[in-house]
């Protein structure tokens, strides 16, 4: 109740997504993915940065060498989903700052001057805009399947480079034939928050 | 067109929501913040860890503790928020995961012995916790102001321990006036996405 959000949206983004497991033939198209971008674009980030960068797996090609990169209980699932993202953080992502914060272009030089400080900031942001990506997966009804279990370096070395450092990979579609696992417990909200 | 999730949901939640740097004197109620809580504590991290922590700073005694580790231009919307949530991610997280993961309780051990690991793991997915947070704030109606401009090892010394690592701190409210600067520009689609 205290929620404005519409309850058919509470339960697409929140409440009834599950992360998905098996998907069904159905195509996911780049009008889609285009969709989810121009929509979760917008979800803030320090400084505006966005330096969430995404490699969709398309051809058969690709998807062929990302699979012996992908933990032995990944491979299945990625091997039939109907597209994958390989969502990856930009190091270098103060080189669009001028771009991206017009009235302040010197901070791509105050305070991202070092690498190791932009490596945090893209750790933590690009986190930040992988879960708003998720989110719009299923603002577009289709299913998100999150995963961190592959060969970081093997897949930074296939599909990326030194400046990109892999984040997730996603499995995209529309749910299968149980698709999830029973919804796990969470947290309650006293173990989670406390005031002062 | 491509989007299932309602337009009104879609500008509440991306298109029209906004960083608010001013608000107004509604109280954010403990309510509001629990329905959010039940709302986004659904969101996907990895192997169920959910290792977001949150402090509210509700009190002017706690207020008045915080104010001195805000960097200057994020001290006075700080100063006047209705609500202020300390983020933080729980680097102990896996004490829990016997509860969270019940089908796989040896995670705890099999892959989160080393504390370097939990460490990178609370990291990034409390900041997908976090992202899940501000679009929970926005699903009650309310405006987040979520800033990383802040003396980390003094908010971590005043309001945490040594197990937990602040991760932003986020002002809540009714946006005020002016609350809001322009939009700021966004990547083009391909510049953020490619395709192989």
């Amino acid at each position: 109740m205290s929620l404005v959000l519409d309850p058919v949206a509470q339960d697409l983004l929140f409440r009834e997504a599950r992360t998905a497991n098996t998907f069904t033939d159905e195509q996911v198209t780049d009008e889609q993915v285009q969709a989810i971008y121009d929509l979760v674009k917008y979800g803030p980030t320090a400084f505006n940065q966005t330096p969430l960068r995404v490699v969709l797996v398309r051809s058969e090609e690709a998807r062929a060498r990302l699979l012996p990169h992908m933990s032995e209980g990944n491979r299945a699932k990625t091997g039939t989903a109907p597209l994958v993202a390989i969502l990856a953080a930009d190091n270098e992502f103060h080189e669009e700052l001028p771009r991206l914060l017009p009235h302040f272009p010197q901070a791509k030089d105050v305070f991202f001057s070092e690498r190791s400080t932009r490596e945090s900031n893209a750790g933590m942001n690009s986190a930040l805009q992988a879960a708003y990506f998720i989110v719009g997966v299923r603002a577009a009804g289709l299913a998100a399947g999150p995963m961190t279990g592959f060969d970081f370096a093997g897949v930074q070395k296939e599909f990326l480079d030194d400046d990109h450092t892999p984040l997730m990979i996603v499995n995209i579609g529309r749910p299968g034939e149980d698709a999830s696992l029973p919804r796990l417990p969470r947290l309650d909200y006293d173990d989670v928050v406390t005031t002062v």
